[in-house]
Protein backbone atom coordinates (compact mmCIF):
# COMPACT_ATOMS: atom_id res chain seq x y z
CA UNK A 1 0.00 0.00 0.00
CA UNK A 2 2.96 2.05 0.70
CA UNK A 3 4.62 2.06 -2.33
CA UNK A 4 1.03 2.26 -4.22
CA UNK A 5 0.78 5.07 -2.67
CA UNK A 6 4.36 6.41 -3.87
CA UNK A 7 3.90 5.59 -7.43
CA UNK A 8 0.30 7.70 -7.06
CA UNK A 9 1.82 10.31 -5.20
CA UNK A 10 4.64 11.11 -8.31
CA UNK A 11 2.02 10.34 -10.93
CA UNK A 12 -0.75 12.77 -9.34
CA UNK A 13 0.81 14.47 -6.74
CA UNK A 14 -1.50 14.74 -2.91
CA UNK A 15 -4.24 15.90 -3.65
CA UNK A 16 -4.58 13.90 -7.01
CA UNK A 17 -5.14 10.98 -5.17
CA UNK A 18 -7.25 9.80 -3.04
CA UNK A 19 -7.90 7.15 -0.39
CA UNK A 20 -10.13 4.75 -2.39
CA UNK A 21 -7.82 5.02 -5.36
CA UNK A 22 -5.09 3.83 -3.31
CA UNK A 23 -7.19 1.02 -2.06
CA UNK A 24 -8.35 -0.32 -5.71
CA UNK A 25 -4.84 -0.04 -7.39
CA UNK A 26 -3.07 -1.73 -4.28
CA UNK A 27 -6.07 -4.15 -4.31
CA UNK A 28 -6.66 -4.29 -0.66
CA UNK A 29 -9.68 -4.40 1.22
CA UNK A 30 -11.72 -0.92 1.91
CA UNK A 31 -10.98 -0.76 6.08
CA UNK A 32 -7.55 -1.38 5.85
CA UNK A 33 -6.38 1.77 5.63
CA UNK A 34 -7.21 2.99 8.76
CA UNK A 35 -6.27 -0.38 10.26
CA UNK A 36 -2.58 0.11 9.01
CA UNK A 37 -2.33 3.96 9.30
CA UNK A 38 -4.59 5.77 12.11
CA UNK A 39 -3.33 8.33 10.56
CA UNK A 40 -5.37 7.87 6.98
CA UNK A 41 -4.02 10.03 4.59
CA UNK A 42 -1.49 11.78 5.92
CA UNK A 43 0.78 9.19 7.75
CA UNK A 44 0.37 6.79 4.76
CA UNK A 45 1.89 9.97 2.42
CA UNK A 46 4.68 10.49 5.23
CA UNK A 47 5.31 6.93 5.19
CA UNK A 48 5.30 6.75 1.42
CA UNK A 49 7.76 9.67 1.33
CA UNK A 50 10.20 8.09 3.44
CA UNK A 51 9.88 5.21 1.31
CA UNK A 52 10.77 6.75 -1.64
CA UNK A 53 13.52 8.49 0.06
CA UNK A 54 15.32 5.16 0.92
CA UNK A 55 14.35 3.75 -2.62
CA UNK A 56 16.07 6.66 -4.44
CA UNK A 57 18.67 6.39 -2.29
CA UNK A 58 19.32 2.50 -2.93
CA UNK A 59 19.49 3.98 -6.64
CA UNK A 60 22.33 6.94 -5.58
CA UNK A 61 24.82 3.84 -4.10
CA UNK A 62 24.27 1.61 -7.30
CA UNK A 63 25.66 4.65 -9.14
CA UNK A 64 28.48 4.55 -6.38
CA UNK A 65 32.03 5.50 -8.81
CA UNK A 66 35.64 6.42 -9.13
CA UNK A 67 34.57 10.40 -8.21
CA UNK A 68 31.57 11.79 -7.53
CA UNK A 69 31.27 13.95 -11.11
CA UNK A 70 31.26 10.25 -12.55
CA UNK A 71 28.46 8.74 -9.83
CA UNK A 72 26.56 11.81 -10.17
CA UNK A 73 27.01 11.87 -14.49
CA UNK A 74 25.84 8.24 -14.27
CA UNK A 75 22.91 9.23 -11.67
CA UNK A 76 21.46 12.06 -14.14
CA UNK A 77 22.10 10.03 -17.25
CA UNK A 78 19.51 7.05 -15.63
CA UNK A 79 17.06 9.79 -14.36
CA UNK A 80 16.62 10.72 -17.89
CA UNK A 81 16.17 7.37 -19.41
CA UNK A 82 13.58 6.84 -16.82
CA UNK A 83 12.16 10.12 -17.35
CA UNK A 84 11.42 9.49 -21.39
CA UNK A 85 10.87 5.53 -20.20
CA UNK A 86 7.53 7.25 -18.24
CA UNK A 87 7.10 9.97 -20.88
CA UNK A 88 7.74 12.21 -18.08
CA UNK A 89 4.78 11.70 -16.20
CA UNK A 90 6.98 10.75 -13.10
CA UNK A 91 9.36 12.98 -12.09
CA UNK A 92 10.88 13.30 -8.48
CA UNK A 93 8.52 11.92 -5.83
CA UNK A 94 9.40 13.93 -3.09
CA UNK A 95 8.91 17.28 -4.44
CA UNK A 96 5.19 17.34 -5.56
CA UNK A 97 4.38 16.12 -2.48
CA UNK A 98 6.27 19.04 -0.52
CA UNK A 99 4.97 21.78 -2.26
CA UNK A 100 2.20 20.75 -2.28
CA UNK A 101 1.65 20.11 1.66
CA UNK A 102 4.57 20.24 2.55
CA UNK A 103 4.16 23.63 4.88
CA UNK A 104 0.72 22.67 5.96
CA UNK A 105 1.50 19.26 7.09
CA UNK A 106 3.89 19.14 9.62
CA UNK A 107 3.87 15.25 9.64
CA UNK A 108 4.11 15.12 5.70
CA UNK A 109 6.87 18.49 5.76
CA UNK A 110 9.18 16.49 7.86
CA UNK A 111 9.04 13.36 5.78
CA UNK A 112 10.18 15.07 2.92
CA UNK A 113 12.87 17.10 4.89
CA UNK A 114 14.37 14.01 6.11
CA UNK A 115 14.17 12.41 2.60
CA UNK A 116 16.30 15.38 0.81
CA UNK A 117 18.77 15.58 3.82
CA UNK A 118 19.02 11.44 2.92
CA UNK A 119 19.87 11.97 -0.91
CA UNK A 120 21.81 15.30 -0.38
CA UNK A 121 24.00 13.42 2.34
CA UNK A 122 24.52 10.85 0.07
CA UNK A 123 26.06 13.11 -2.47
CA UNK A 124 27.73 14.64 0.09
CA UNK A 125 29.58 11.88 1.07
CA UNK A 126 31.26 11.33 -2.25
CA UNK A 127 32.11 15.18 -3.15
CA UNK A 128 34.05 14.53 0.40
CA UNK A 129 35.48 11.10 -0.72
CA UNK A 130 37.66 13.16 -3.63
CA UNK A 131 39.37 15.06 -1.12
CA UNK A 132 36.73 18.06 -0.26
CA UNK A 133 36.41 19.36 3.26
CA UNK A 134 33.11 18.34 4.84
CA UNK A 135 31.60 21.77 4.64
CA UNK A 136 32.40 22.12 1.12
CA UNK A 137 31.16 19.07 0.50
CA UNK A 138 27.75 19.56 1.55
CA UNK A 139 27.31 22.83 0.12
CA UNK A 140 28.19 21.16 -3.20
CA UNK A 141 25.83 18.73 -2.73
CA UNK A 142 23.57 21.10 -1.88
CA UNK A 143 23.57 22.87 -5.12
CA UNK A 144 23.75 20.03 -7.32
CA UNK A 145 20.56 18.25 -5.51
CA UNK A 146 18.55 21.33 -5.73
CA UNK A 147 19.54 22.08 -9.26
CA UNK A 148 18.71 18.32 -10.13
CA UNK A 149 15.23 19.06 -8.37
CA UNK A 150 14.67 21.99 -11.05
CA UNK A 151 15.98 20.25 -13.86
CA UNK A 152 13.66 18.02 -13.35
CA UNK A 153 10.58 20.56 -13.23
CA UNK A 154 11.87 21.88 -16.35
CA UNK A 155 12.27 18.42 -17.92
CA UNK A 156 8.67 17.24 -17.02
CA UNK A 157 7.05 20.83 -18.44
CA UNK A 158 9.61 20.77 -21.77
CA UNK A 159 9.15 16.75 -22.32
CA UNK A 160 12.77 16.90 -22.95
CA UNK A 161 15.59 15.80 -20.89
CA UNK A 162 17.64 18.48 -22.31
CA UNK A 163 17.68 20.10 -18.88
CA UNK A 164 18.79 17.28 -17.29
CA UNK A 165 22.19 17.00 -19.95
CA UNK A 166 22.99 20.77 -19.09
CA UNK A 167 22.72 19.94 -15.54
CA UNK A 168 25.23 16.73 -16.56
CA UNK A 169 27.49 19.19 -18.54
CA UNK A 170 27.90 21.33 -15.56
CA UNK A 171 28.91 18.54 -13.07
CA UNK A 172 32.59 19.06 -13.60
CA UNK A 173 32.57 22.42 -12.53
CA UNK A 174 30.02 22.65 -9.55
CA UNK A 175 32.37 19.85 -8.29
CA UNK A 176 35.05 21.37 -8.90
CA UNK A 177 38.84 20.37 -7.43
CA UNK A 178 39.57 19.69 -3.70
CA UNK A 179 41.56 22.98 -2.17
CA UNK B 1 -9.80 35.78 -11.44
CA UNK B 2 -6.34 34.95 -12.72
CA UNK B 3 -4.78 36.87 -9.85
CA UNK B 4 -6.95 35.22 -7.81
CA UNK B 5 -5.88 31.58 -9.68
CA UNK B 6 -2.12 32.30 -9.72
CA UNK B 7 -2.41 32.68 -6.04
CA UNK B 8 -4.28 29.89 -4.98
CA UNK B 9 -2.06 27.46 -7.13
CA UNK B 10 0.59 28.60 -5.62
CA UNK B 11 -0.63 27.81 -2.13
CA UNK B 12 -2.91 24.74 -3.14
CA UNK B 13 -1.58 23.46 -6.32
CA UNK B 14 -3.97 22.06 -9.46
CA UNK B 15 -6.10 19.47 -7.88
CA UNK B 16 -5.97 21.68 -4.63
CA UNK B 17 -8.07 24.31 -6.00
CA UNK B 18 -11.74 24.03 -7.39
CA UNK B 19 -13.14 26.12 -9.87
CA UNK B 20 -16.06 27.19 -7.12
CA UNK B 21 -13.42 28.02 -5.02
CA UNK B 22 -12.07 30.32 -7.48
CA UNK B 23 -15.10 32.04 -8.57
CA UNK B 24 -15.76 32.48 -4.53
CA UNK B 25 -12.84 34.35 -3.57
CA UNK B 26 -12.54 36.19 -6.95
CA UNK B 27 -16.06 37.33 -6.10
CA UNK B 28 -17.32 36.52 -9.57
CA UNK B 29 -20.06 35.18 -10.89
CA UNK B 30 -20.61 31.60 -11.26
CA UNK B 31 -21.05 31.29 -15.17
CA UNK B 32 -18.18 33.58 -15.84
CA UNK B 33 -15.53 31.03 -15.99
CA UNK B 34 -16.28 29.37 -19.13
CA UNK B 35 -17.68 32.80 -20.65
CA UNK B 36 -13.98 34.11 -20.23
CA UNK B 37 -11.96 30.41 -20.44
CA UNK B 38 -13.93 28.67 -22.70
CA UNK B 39 -11.11 26.07 -22.19
CA UNK B 40 -12.09 25.77 -18.46
CA UNK B 41 -9.61 25.21 -15.56
CA UNK B 42 -6.74 24.32 -17.63
CA UNK B 43 -6.99 27.24 -19.64
CA UNK B 44 -7.07 29.80 -16.05
CA UNK B 45 -4.48 28.09 -15.29
CA UNK B 46 -1.86 28.48 -18.49
CA UNK B 47 -2.56 32.14 -18.16
CA UNK B 48 -2.50 32.38 -14.66
CA UNK B 49 1.00 30.71 -15.07
CA UNK B 50 1.84 33.12 -18.20
CA UNK B 51 0.41 35.81 -15.54
CA UNK B 52 2.81 34.65 -12.77
CA UNK B 53 6.03 34.61 -14.80
CA UNK B 54 5.72 37.98 -16.06
CA UNK B 55 5.10 39.41 -12.18
CA UNK B 56 8.17 37.42 -11.53
CA UNK B 57 10.16 39.04 -14.21
CA UNK B 58 8.87 42.46 -12.99
CA UNK B 59 10.03 41.43 -9.46
CA UNK B 60 13.73 40.26 -11.29
CA UNK B 61 13.83 43.15 -12.81
CA UNK B 62 13.44 45.38 -10.03
CA UNK B 63 16.45 43.76 -7.89
CA UNK B 64 18.64 44.57 -11.29
CA UNK B 65 22.26 45.92 -9.36
CA UNK B 66 25.57 46.27 -10.75
CA UNK B 67 26.65 42.58 -11.19
CA UNK B 68 24.65 39.16 -11.38
CA UNK B 69 25.66 37.98 -7.81
CA UNK B 70 24.58 41.33 -6.43
CA UNK B 71 20.67 41.04 -7.90
CA UNK B 72 20.65 37.44 -7.22
CA UNK B 73 21.71 37.91 -3.68
CA UNK B 74 19.28 40.62 -3.63
CA UNK B 75 16.38 38.57 -4.94
CA UNK B 76 16.97 35.59 -2.65
CA UNK B 77 17.16 37.76 -0.01
CA UNK B 78 13.68 39.02 -1.18
CA UNK B 79 12.49 35.42 -1.65
CA UNK B 80 13.70 34.87 1.97
CA UNK B 81 11.61 37.55 3.79
CA UNK B 82 8.46 36.54 1.66
CA UNK B 83 8.89 33.23 2.60
CA UNK B 84 8.81 33.79 5.95
CA UNK B 85 6.00 36.31 5.95
CA UNK B 86 4.08 33.58 4.55
CA UNK B 87 4.75 31.30 6.73
CA UNK B 88 6.25 29.18 4.14
CA UNK B 89 2.72 28.42 2.69
CA UNK B 90 3.28 30.20 -0.60
CA UNK B 91 6.42 29.19 -2.49
CA UNK B 92 7.17 28.85 -6.62
CA UNK B 93 3.92 29.75 -8.41
CA UNK B 94 4.85 27.35 -11.42
CA UNK B 95 6.70 24.48 -9.92
CA UNK B 96 3.91 23.09 -8.01
CA UNK B 97 1.43 22.72 -10.89
CA UNK B 98 4.27 22.08 -13.26
CA UNK B 99 4.99 19.22 -11.45
CA UNK B 100 1.09 17.97 -10.94
CA UNK B 101 0.31 18.30 -14.42
CA UNK B 102 3.02 20.07 -16.41
CA UNK B 103 3.45 16.72 -17.95
CA UNK B 104 0.01 15.82 -18.50
CA UNK B 105 -1.64 18.66 -19.95
CA UNK B 106 0.28 19.99 -22.88
CA UNK B 107 -1.45 24.01 -22.25
CA UNK B 108 -0.16 24.10 -18.91
CA UNK B 109 3.59 22.62 -19.72
CA UNK B 110 4.38 24.76 -22.01
CA UNK B 111 2.82 27.78 -20.46
CA UNK B 112 4.92 26.26 -17.57
CA UNK B 113 7.98 25.58 -19.50
CA UNK B 114 7.70 29.58 -21.26
CA UNK B 115 7.99 30.72 -17.35
CA UNK B 116 10.88 29.06 -16.88
CA UNK B 117 12.67 30.00 -20.11
CA UNK B 118 11.49 34.05 -19.08
CA UNK B 119 13.03 33.82 -16.09
CA UNK B 120 16.46 32.10 -16.70
CA UNK B 121 17.18 34.60 -20.20
CA UNK B 122 16.57 37.26 -17.13
CA UNK B 123 19.45 36.16 -15.39
CA UNK B 124 21.59 35.10 -18.65
CA UNK B 125 20.91 38.67 -19.27
CA UNK B 126 22.76 39.77 -15.96
CA UNK B 127 25.64 37.34 -16.57
CA UNK B 128 26.27 38.33 -20.20
CA UNK B 129 26.05 42.08 -18.87
CA UNK B 130 29.24 40.75 -16.55
CA UNK B 131 30.99 40.21 -19.57
CA UNK B 132 30.53 36.29 -20.33
CA UNK B 133 30.07 34.89 -23.43
CA UNK B 134 26.15 33.91 -24.03
CA UNK B 135 26.30 30.50 -23.59
CA UNK B 136 28.51 30.31 -20.22
CA UNK B 137 26.02 32.95 -19.08
CA UNK B 138 22.80 31.16 -20.03
CA UNK B 139 24.40 27.49 -18.64
CA UNK B 140 24.96 29.57 -15.18
CA UNK B 141 21.54 30.83 -14.97
CA UNK B 142 19.71 27.60 -15.59
CA UNK B 143 21.96 26.39 -12.32
CA UNK B 144 21.35 29.06 -10.50
CA UNK B 145 17.46 28.79 -11.59
CA UNK B 146 17.27 25.46 -11.22
CA UNK B 147 19.19 25.73 -7.56
CA UNK B 148 16.58 27.82 -6.60
CA UNK B 149 13.46 25.92 -7.76
CA UNK B 150 15.17 23.32 -5.67
CA UNK B 151 16.01 25.44 -2.35
CA UNK B 152 12.31 26.47 -2.42
CA UNK B 153 11.33 23.21 -2.19
CA UNK B 154 13.57 22.72 0.48
CA UNK B 155 13.05 25.65 2.04
CA UNK B 156 9.17 24.96 2.52
CA UNK B 157 9.69 21.64 3.90
CA UNK B 158 12.06 22.73 6.58
CA UNK B 159 10.05 25.82 7.42
CA UNK B 160 13.04 27.47 6.94
CA UNK B 161 14.85 30.02 4.60
CA UNK B 162 18.24 28.23 5.77
CA UNK B 163 18.61 26.47 1.93
CA UNK B 164 17.61 30.02 0.70
CA UNK B 165 21.17 31.43 2.57
CA UNK B 166 23.03 28.64 1.47
CA UNK B 167 22.64 28.98 -2.34
CA UNK B 168 23.31 32.87 -1.77
CA UNK B 169 26.41 32.19 -0.08
CA UNK B 170 27.20 29.74 -3.09
CA UNK B 171 26.23 32.57 -5.69
CA UNK B 172 29.71 34.09 -6.13
CA UNK B 173 31.37 30.12 -6.85
CA UNK B 174 28.46 29.76 -9.27
CA UNK B 175 28.47 33.08 -11.33
CA UNK B 176 32.59 33.13 -11.13
CA UNK B 177 34.53 35.64 -13.54
CA UNK B 178 34.45 35.76 -17.11
CA UNK B 179 37.13 34.23 -19.08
Amino acid sequence: MVVTTAKLLQRQGYHGTGLNQIVAVADAPKGSIYFHFPGGKEQLTAEAIAQSATYLDGILQRHAADSAVAALDSYLAGAATWLEHTDFREGCPIATVALEVGATSAMIGDACAAAFECLIERVAGWIEADGFAREVAYDRAFVVYTALEGALVIAKVKRSIEPINRLRAALPELIGSPA
